[in-house]
């Protein structure tokens, strides 16, 4: 493959990847979250503990979903390749329903995705971290 | 330069910027702040939207120190090597003061940092972003 076509393998891989968390997140599916994620990954979520590893992961998405319903949507991303890790900051807005019918709380903000080459060929996160743009309620 | 050396001397010199970032926010120097960061880095605060170029993360930085004192520590580092670029992992505790003899705040959470090995030599924040680990207040 030329440089060039690498490149362009390694953003569409990339995107892909991205492209099925929200899939994912926005159908409430914990495994289907978690199998975009390296064994070893760190997902730091605001407003909570990181949680390290594959299966922790798989546990916090599971415990988020039986609490709410998640609308979420990527507005922009740009993806810096090096070598066989990758960068992508997002920004994002999401809808999220809680159980029980109270009001749909709205959020928008940014973030950093870490991607690696796993040794199959295929990128996995390794590192996503976000927050949101809006301030904080008072007291908070 | 043997690689080894090579290695230890990059860990050296981003471990430094982390250390003059962390000096600066606890001497409330703005000027200071912005000097780590590449002319086109993205500071990605909490609760406040992307804030992009060195001139804007100075005027970020003045105005938090106008309205609170920061007590900011970093409790965990990891540097990963990529080359021209490196991620460093980190978990932090803050205290912070707001003006005017209110209680301080505590804060603990984690964020990421980019660094790239600028034309000259040094290596300079590209992206900073972080999250508390803290429950959001009730509402938020």
């Amino acid at each position: 493959m030329n440089p060039r076509n690498r490149e362009d393998a390694d953003r569409a891989g990339i995107a892909s990847i991205t492209a099925e968390l929200l899939t994912a997140v926005n159908a409430s599916d914990a495994a289907r979250c978690g199998a975009v994620w390296s064994a070893d990954g760190v997902l730091m979520p605001q407003h909570h503990p990181p949680v390290q590893g594959r299966q922790a992961i798989i546990e916090y998405f599971r415990r988020l979903f039986s609490r709410s319903k998640v609308g979420f949507r990527f507005t922009t991303s740009y993806i810096h390749l090096l070598g066989d890790t990758a960068l992508e900051d997002v920004t994002y807005t999401a809808v999220i329903w809680p159980q029980g019918g109270v009001s749909p709380i709205k959020d928008a903000g940014k973030g950093l995705h870490v991607f690696r080459r796993e040794p199959d060929g295929s990128w996995k996160l390794t590192h996503g971290i976000w927050n949101s743009d809006q301030p904080a309620r008072e007291g908070s």
